[in-house]
């Protein structure tokens, strides 16, 4: 037995309150080594006589990646507390793993040896709103979406998608263009729009803030941004903004007081000023994001700016109810500001969504005190690769997503913003190398996979781009020069996913993933629901062996809508290249 | 290589700010697979013509334990964020470990393989009191350690230590007892007290709050309260109390409102009731501290209580001028709730010292947002399994205390309370079967350990007794009843822990552990002083060879106060049957 793989440690995605009394508890184990694993667990104070008896209840796999088995169990503590280990079984050898290390047999003299859940409290537990999990996201960048008001447009402005964007060009597009355009949202079937910031700011994609508190006025004003929130909540539609909050712009009248009074600004702690007086080159001697001078990091340690930038966070909800905080550069402002944040925005709105940029491992800002989701780039990352670049085959690519949904406790992977890619990578159409057989399955895989998934403008109808300024070009309005196959199939599967709970939510098996022929079969359930998803990520059709014993069930395809019984113990299927199979299991 | 064994998560013990400027990273592999491991490490955004430059720095082998090997590098990222990865080579492989897994080469082209540590915001940095790292505990169970005003017993007292206590008795402890004794501990050369509660209450213990706001009157009055801080502060002396916030007493008003008036009790929500009307037998219907009827459990997410507690705890330290809030039952409190106690007294003191009593892992209440510290039972636990019961070698020992170092950041041990035992455990001259040289070899670690040690009252005089109530006898006056062979003993470590920074603060390192000879043998560095210690944990004499060269090095014996110098290469050393000597390592 391989002990030194074996790993628990309480809380984080190992263990962790599901709800308010359910705990769920994982382990990981070195790879095909453990045959069995039970859970060991007692209420800590439960003695009768002397001795402390322990429940024993099996546990199950619950995936695999490169290296590890991963176990699962659901425990309903009667009095919210456990004390707990696990006890394995490999080929030769059983053993029982605590807090305190390896025993061969578990002691019952004391609880001490064994992990601790102290105690299961309400108000920790991770909670991201309802909403969420049944929401299909658009991500829309303002400047490129649709001019709606060229009375409005920047001086610069160029005539709509007359040249590709570069990174200073405008073009006009403006919030009345989003309005005029939700017809395509709804028929889309989208119920979400994430916009990026639309706050004054120069340039074109106004991460750079001049004005927390005001519209960009080459996007409109505040009474058009009321009518576009008002429009899309009565077609059921929810809005995020983006909150820039880990620096200002260069414009920002705090920032530019600093730059005019020096030392003697009333300012000069709402930044991390090295000297004085200010300068930006050759590096600027203030703290900025990246080494962008035109982006001086705000304190948010400083009172004062925590007090406006939650005056912000609040602002936008209370008084245009929006539904949702995308957070820039989540990661490098400290937390004590977002579990202030998350007190402030939820007090005015409990079931706003708190959305994290944050490209790595997010754990620490995902224990239920700061946010609700990050942006799932793991997740993104893994898809591409396989799907869209082939640099990874069917198994590596089941190994990542089983690694990723086990980073995480299942309410957060619930809650999850699973995108494909945004205004900071290349479009899929380009990174599939135009291939739109790929772009489809990453579309088929991204929206049956349980999470809140996000489309970026523009991909559901085949646009292409490489990286920024590539991927922010003018949406095509010209249905002649839409891609009206993937808007189909996009429109298809955002459908299903709203008729069919176990597309949206609930858990993915991972049954079979070959490498030789690179496929992936997977179900999806949720309650007595399933869907088995088959996906042929190669060149050539292939014919495959259902890994499920379905005899005696019903196989409805969700794409066709043909329905068959099973008879035979066995069933085999053939997909054409770069083709997939859909079915809803249903009993006789 | 054992890549299975290969651990590191960003955060907690394994990356974490130390101080404001500088990173601790930590990575933890096989015992005896790696070689050398490197730190590949740069900032995020410095790229420097198309790519990114990764810094290179061997990592130190930090220690050992029973399966694992753990490696150390310190890092100051000039614009305090990074990303990093680890270059390991084992006897016949190098592989380069990321986020996103394991590589050949380490790639440039991307930094979102690496680990991230995104920003060092200086709120976010663990930081405890500095006073409480040279601070020496004594911890005073009040109702037996004196009694100074026999005018406020208990009717029910008996004569001071004329029986052994049970559960219920009574012998006359108070406050005033306390201020008489001040002398014992100036002597003795503590520098803090720990009350156990002291706050109205029917029990012996105290631990059944009927009144927050009041002392016990048989402890004394507020008056004699404020003198004993007033005196302990005049003599340099520290004073925690004991915060019982998980529950409160049967007699807490509260509770009984709730007792008579049902559901219609306005503090109804004030705990966590099952059913009406409350019962207490066979099982109270309502949460309470184990199954305690008596000891109602407070529902710490209302805010009415939360508000009421929090005045509490502010209230005791803006009128009385207390130093510390030990936490009973912490860690079945919500983090929440911990999080603003926290706020509430910093914001009046900020170096007021939070001690949790958590027995087990406590990493989820040390990331610098609750507490400053835990009581550190596992060191306890290490302790006494090796000295006292002789349950385990040298080898295991060293390794489990060398494993409880690597389960917190640095940071988080410079400030741990590191307790022998406590009102909660079998008194060590017991536990230690009454061998006064076991005993002697307990206090010399704990009083060269890391940390702020803690004397629980009378286990310097030689005091015996069992699991609750034996432990919690009269505290014996009577010098010629008193161990004074003991008390000499702790005395003069308590000098020398004063006396030698490198006693009290710096980084301990095993150098030689037998399991035959029993012996251990350690160094406690801090700034420029190395300081030796060898225990021999046996009952024969040893001859051991001093692992280290010393060679051109004076030698100061601190217990005898000669003086040697070193001139041959090896250095052996003559240690009686459970003794040690102990050296203070000086250049020539």
């Amino acid at each position: 037995m391989f002990k030194e793989a074996i790993y628990h440690r309480p809380k984080d995605n190992f263990a962790y309150a599901y709800d308010e009394k359910t705990l769920h508890i994982r382990l990981r184990t070195k790879k095909d080594d453990i045959k069995t694993v039970y859970l060991l667990y007692a209420d800590p104070y439960e003695w009768k006589d002397g001795v402390w008896k322990l429940n024993r209840e099996p546990m199950a796999k619950s995936g695999a990646d490169d290296l590890f088995d991963y176990w699962f169990i659901e425990v309903i503590p009667p009095y919210r507390r456990i004390r707990y280990g696990f006890e394995l079984t490999s080929e030769n050898e059983k053993i029982v793993y605590t807090e305190k290390g390896f025993y061969h047999e578990a002691p019952t003299d004391d609880t001490a040896y064994y992990f601790c859940f102290p105690f299961l409290n309400k108000i920790d537990v991770f909670h991201a709103p309802e909403w969420v999990k049944d929401t299909v996201w658009y991500q829309i960048f303002p400047e490129r979406f649709a001019n709606g008001n060229p009375d409005i447009n920047p001086e610069e402005a160029l005539p709509w998608a007359s040249e590709d964007p570069t990174s200073t060009s405008f073009f006009g597009g403006d919030l009345e263009g989003i309005i005029q355009h939700l017809d395509h949202l709804v028929d889309l079937g989208v119920n979400g729009i994430y916009l990026t910031p639309i706050f004054h700011a120069p340039s074109n994609h106004k991460y750079d803030t001049t004005n927390y508190f005001e519209i960009d006025p080459h996007f409109g004003d505040k009474q058009t941004f009321k009518k576009l929130v008002d429009l899309c909540h009565e077609k059921g539609i929810r809005v995020m903004l983006d909150a820039v909050f880990n620096h200002c712009g260069y414009y920002f009248s705090p920032f530019q007081d600093v730059l005019k009074n020096g030392e003697a600004s009333k300012y000069k702690d709402w930044f991390h000023i090295h000297e004085f007086p200010l300068q930006t080159t050759p590096r600027p001697n203030y703290d900025t994001f990246a080494f962008v001078a035109q982006m001086p990091k705000l304190n948010t340690e400083n009172p004062e700016v925590k007090k406006y930038l939650l005056d912000v966070a609040t602002y936008w909800i209370r008084e245009f109810d929006i539904d949702g905080w995308r957070l820039d550069v989540a990661n490098e402002i400290d937390h004590q500001f977002w579990r202030e944040f998350r007190q402030a925005v939820k007090s005015i709105k409990p079931d706003v969504y708190i959305l994290g940029e944050i490209w790595h491992d997010a754990m620490p800002w995902l224990r239920g005190d700061q946010f609700d989701a990050v942006m799932n780039y793991p997740f993104t990352n893994g898809a591409i690769r396989f799907f869209a670049k082939n640099e990874i085959g069917a198994k590596q690519f089941a190994n990542i997503m089983t690694n990723v949904l086990h980073s995480y406790p299942e309410n957060v992977n619930e809650a999850a913003f699973n995108l494909l890619g945004s205004h900071d990578t290349p479009r899929i159409l380009t990174v599939c190398d135009n291939d739109v057989r790929k772009v489809k399955l990453l579309f088929l895989f991204q929206l049956s996979f349980t999470g809140s998934p996000c489309i970026y403008y523009g991909d559901e109808i085949g646009m292409t781009g490489g990286q920024d300024p590539g991927c922010r070009k003018c949406m095509i309005w010209e249905e002649e020069k839409q891609n009206r196959d993937i808007l189909e199939h996009v429109k298809k599967l955002i459908a299903l996913r709203k008729a069919h709970p176990a597309f949206r939510r609930g858990k993915i098996t991972f049954m079979d993933a070959s490498d030789e022929s690179n496929h992936l079969i997977y179900t999806k359930t949720y309650l007595d629901e399933t869907i088995l998803v088959m996906i042929n990520n190669s060149s050539k059709e292939i014919d495959v062996t259902v890994p499920l014993s379905l005899k005696g069930k019903w196989l409805v395809n969700l794409w066709t809508k043909e329905r068959f019984a099973v008879e035979s113990e066995t069933l085999r299927a053939i997909i054409p290249p770069y083709g997939f199979l859909l079915y809803q299991v249903q009993d006789w």
